[in-house]
């Protein structure tokens, strides 16, 4: 049985802790016991911040989630004094601990948000799967031996299972809409530039890293982005503005959708292909233009995958030498996983030249569908080409499983939302992607809440703790 | 003598056009005859387009600047079937015409504006000097021995002989403001992401290279970048709304003042020191607050030389790998400057890692100012720390005269003005520049009016030409 509370979504809990029926030291212990219930089996919380989030239980902040727990993803959010190890062991044996808050942290801060603990991820991120070595895999609520995808596996579980309502995740290529697909919660990735990642500069070459949350109902991606987005002066990317008003969406909608590959010759499950056309059909019941369409950019040889391997693996080899600077203690093979120092030591090979190549290559490719975003609002697609694969499933193949749809998107550094509207026979939830226009969250959060209206996914909840 | 039409700016000289006082046959004939008078002696315009701006004249569209001459910066800005030389021997040798407009080229179509001619650059812009063995140099209109300033040195030389109101120009590293400031010009460099550099993506990996014109008047820049800014989808930078009510800008701004260097230790020319000085003063006898200071950032080992030196010299090579890909002719050390082959070629030796190791460096260093920007509404620097120099200085020591200024300020995308607010004794301009936060090209624009009524530079003209 899950308590009543834990039911609830932010917006809800918010709301009562506001009105006195509930006390924000109710609720943060209510999560704490559904943690320590659940996360032995689960795996999602691997740093507890128990007594501070009692601590700030007894004087929340008053804001417009005042008193209402939320786990961190243990990745670019950092929050000053406490342990931050990204993944790594080598962080954890260094026992290494924050020095500032960041822009969110202190955002989520200002809007009432309780750190109640922080949750697993792949190591450094890396991975469209949360197995890190340091810390062992979290699992799939809804099928303990599947994934909880990734790279915010952690935290896509831990709101799975109602430790939370709203665990903090971030997404380069797919870590929000990935483990939300797969843990069947709304995964909003915001459009590139929304949400500060600064002070120090995380946001990636592409803008393409982006801050946000995952959570269980569209009403609270919509406040929570409405409490949290902004810049700080000297961000290098910037959002258009955030428009608000449900009225700046047209009634009807020009939606094309997708439901093959067009990058790669792979098949999409018929479970994906399935959700995507059932989103299709409702949405044309409530009166929008569907029909099969997508940017024709996506077509053809993209260079995407070559294109994104010399950024990202040199990135990372970059990222790493950082650290070692930072904290003073040299990175070498038996630091990281050998798949991290693989990746890395790749990443040294290429040259600044290809850097720039491969920028343009994206910016001028699949980046640059000018045409096919005047004549359609909304680009409906699969989260992942397949259910939530084995814990344990081959490396090489994940980058096909997971997160195709979600790279080339987040490459393009549009806003999307990942969405729970099918389920396999086997109870395990499949995403659809609804993907808008860059600065257009406004469509995504109206349309969604249109689909959760005639979907309702809010009393789906994993056979283990129903 | 001037013809008196060619003595006005472009907003009054489409006024006359609009209300028939003056055809846009007329003042494009007027034009023409101005450019044969003086290009020879100047060598503004590399390619003249008479035919076309004649047949234009016939038919101008109906936009706000409805038959108003412009002249294009031979680099970037695109239109379809003209030539397109860049700067280079080698594009001028091939007869190369650019296949399609770009965006900025549509939108100047758009408000009316008729293309006259191209205007002289150093090769692929690179350089703050207007000196292209190709094309020969450009000469400072005010003193023929001395430097134009560059890269959109032909462009600030047309407009400074009164050969037309506005020329087309752009900005990497300063390539506005400094022949703005050479030639007694007004020139915005508007914030990282305010006018698309689309479709093929040219705005370099900090989005530091943008589009704009040179001008005379304050009133121009705002009317033409109101008439022109904007993004298409894929653009990977977008700025903030532009603001445009005058009544945006606070009556009492908060106005730091830099007059020295504080990365390198270099004298800054005491007519560039009093240029700043005077500003402050002229500020503050209208009642804004003015102090010295400046973002505490740009002290120290910014590391800004080498970074950039990583960043420009590596997309360079890449450039001229990308132009021998569309041209099918490879590019070898005869084809270009020797100056161009050997920065392409340090460019080559570095490495993936280093490009994101120089941008986290810049992005958290000298761009990461936001406690300044809370305290403060507008910088003042020199736009360049000496004089306009002669023609054939030493290109080592090119960095140092030009824009240090300007370079800090392009990397941190912030929108700057360089303003005709003094002469040195021997009648050279000196530029001074201010520097808004991202975004606030208003207070610019605001600031820019009330001190171009302080102290009026529209009479001021080169003695060759009065």
């Amino acid at each position: 049985m899950i308590p009543e509370v834990l039911r609830l979504d932010a917006t809800a809990q918010a709301a009562l802790i506001r009105n006195r029926e509930l006390s924000a030291s109710e609720l943060v212990e209510a999560s704490i016991a559904q943690i320590e219930r659940f996360n032995p089996q689960i795996n999602a919380i691997i740093t507890p911040l128990y007594e501070g989030a009692r601590r700030q239980a007894l004087n929340p902040v008053d804001g417009a989630f005042m008193g209402v727990p939320l786990v961190l993803k243990d990745f670019m959010c950092q929050t000053a004094g406490d342990p931050y190890y990204a993944g790594m062991r080598y962080l954890r044996d260094l026992a290494w601990r924050s020095k500032a808050d960041t822009y969110l942290a202190r955002r989520f801060r200002e809007a009432g948000f309780i750190f109640i603990g922080k949750s697993n991820l792949p190591e450094l991120a890396l991975s469209p799967t949360t197995e890190p070595l340091a810390f062992g895999a979290t699992r799939n609520p809804y099928q303990l031996d599947h994934s909880a995808g990734g790279s915010s596996g952690g935290s896509a579980a831990a709101v799975a299972t109602r430790m939370v309502a709203v665990a903090h995740a971030n997404d380069g290529y797919g870590s929000i809409r990935i483990p939300a697909s797969c843990c069947g919660l709304v995964g909003l990735k915001p459009s590139r530039g929304r949400i500060s990642t600064g002070p120090a500069y995380s946001g990636g070459l592409l803008g393409n890293i982006v801050e946000f949350v995952v959570v269980r109902s569209v009403r609270d991606a919509a406040n929570i982005l409405q409490a949290i987005h902004g810049n700080m002066p000297g961000d290098l990317f910037v959002a258009p503005p955030l428009l608000t008003d449900p009225a700046t969406g047209k009634t009807k909608l020009r939606v094309g959708l997708l439901t093959h590959d067009p990058f790669l010759p792979q098949d999409v499950h018929p479970d994906c292909v399935a959700a995507v056309e059932k989103t299709g059909k409702l949405l044309e019941s409530v009166g929008h233009h569907v029909e099969y369409s997508y940017p024709p950019a996506f077509e053809g040889p993209t260079g995407l995958g070559l294109a994104l391997r010399i950024i990202s693996s040199s990135r990372l080899a970059a990222s790493l030498d950082e650290l070692a600077e930072l904290t003073g203690k040299p990175i070498t093979a038996d630091d990281v996983e050998p798949a991290t120092w693989q990746a890395a030591e790749e990443g040294r090979t290429f040259s600044a030249v290809q850097i720039h190549a491969a920028q343009r290559r994206l910016l001028n490719g699949i980046c640059r569908t000018p045409e096919w975003w005047t004549n359609y609002d909304l680009l409906i697609t699969p989260t992942m080409t397949q259910p939530p694969p084995p814990l344990g499933s081959d490396p090489a193949e994940h980058g096909l499983i997971f997160g195709l749809f979600c790279m080339a998107i987040s490459v393009a550094g549009l806003p999307a939302i990942s969405l729970p509207l099918h389920w396999t026979a086997d109870d395990l939830p499949i995403g659809v992607q609804l993907v808008a226009n860059l600065g257009r969250e406004d469509l995504l959060l109206h349309i969604g809440a249109q689909l959760e209206q005639l979907a309702s996914w809010a009393d789906r909840v994993p056979a283990l703790i129903s």
